[in-house]
């Protein structure tokens, strides 16, 4: 069942890329039955941290979606190094890390405030999607965009 | 911000380890604004389909967690290869691949019946956590379930 | 604060209307920090079996979304009668009630297997919504598969 | 299948209860594919609201947690007059309308900032539950923090 994908190490490397935060506390529904933030939440957290970034530098959801842009995520690693628990706030920094054709590597942390502990590390390739639903280059004003920061 | 873990390669590696299935169908809720299910439900499907293994091998969750264990998620890596769509029928086959002092790893494919094709592939790292909420060493009868099969 | 609306009585009532049966398992992650399946999961279920309902009489939902339909939820009202917890077997009921100009409501129960104890009950009111997103007449089709059940 | 409960009118009335405001933005992972939010996210808000409103009067959850009470949802009405959609900031008001013997009555609104428009509105009955997992009066020290808002 072995088919482990080699994610290219081409592309452009931003230097060093936006540094974007973004916030959110441990709610009541967030919690499974060990009274601990279930692991699958970080990835919704991750994922709205994503979106603050990309409009951050400029573009809001609502306009990614609006031009027919489907920004699909086709891998995630995480790394869980603490559990979060009920009302403990959370920073998330996210920065991408590189560019390639159509697909984009981002690296995010989830903090404990304040003692700045990890809560949960990731690495997330995203791939951009055209309206013909097939993966598309990545618009040119997207990567100035982040290069901008 | 880079500090990926090692996850140690020392354990018993199970040979071949039980490979057990579960099988759900895309429900409406899990699909997000792009039509497709969101990549966090796959970890939801992948944790059913672990607690269905421990079932399969005599521990059903309730016995797990009424001797005060915990099984904490502390490493996924997902690769999402096929876009899942509602109503379709996804199979997931979960083996368990090695078995350290209190953690272990393990293998998940979530297929697309009846194409057989890989919606995603997932290995993931838990922990065994006792009642004093620590690691503990996999109990015996663990280790010797999953070798059975 | 006060603005119960009305929901007309008006309409068609359904003599007797379609039954349909959805069953469902309890899972890992459906359960919140009181070990118990939490409240906001049955909306999701109740939410399935309505799909399952439209796809019983002949209405898959990639038909209804197809053709640029939107269902939108106006009103629930639930009673939850007993605690869902892991590994229990769900049945879902889902009956329509009554059907209006451009809304129809429906009646829900889920069931504990094998009692038949009734862990929740559900009334439901959909509004049917066409491509500019204004509320439309329930097309005759749908009026007509209902009937036939 | 008919069996609407009769959620007692007795108890006390608080005058004018406690009104406490919690705010949330829409974040993607909560829209469901007809790109606004599912309406059983708004019962996640309208949970966490609650646990907001106990902090707010001197009952964090942890607090709750720790005497092993629970706060069981036996149930909810929820009338949705306006769709959210994604980066909308919601404001939701919960007001602790009625106290009875082992149960109380909640009303709440959630806004769209800044029209100020309902979103949803929701009336819910939680009862309290002692730590043999049977109903138990609701503490007196709970009553008078209610009553002092």
């Amino acid at each position: 069942m072995d088919s482990r994908p080699a994610v290219s190490q081409e592309g452009e490397e931003l230097q060093p890329g936006p540094l974007v935060e973004w916030g959110t506390t441990v709610r009541s529904y967030e919690l499974d039955s060990f009274g601990h933030v279930n692991h699958a939440v970080h990835l919704n957290w991750f994922e709205q941290a994503r979106f603050e970034t990309f409009e951050a530098v400029g573009f809001p959801p609502a306009a990614l979606l609006g031009r027919g842009w489907g920004i699909h995520v086709v891998r995630v690693e995480v790394d869980y190094r603490r559990e979060a628990r009920l009302g403990e706030r959370i920073r998330i920094l996210t920065r991408v890390e590189r560019v390639r054709n159509s697909s984009m590597s981002l690296h995010q942390v989830a903090l404990h405030e304040p003692g700045e502990e990890v809560v949960a590390e990731a690495r997330v390739v995203l791939v951009w999607i055209g309206p013909n639903r097939s993966p598309m280059k990545i618009p040119e004003e997207i990567r100035e965009a982040l290069k901008r920061g």
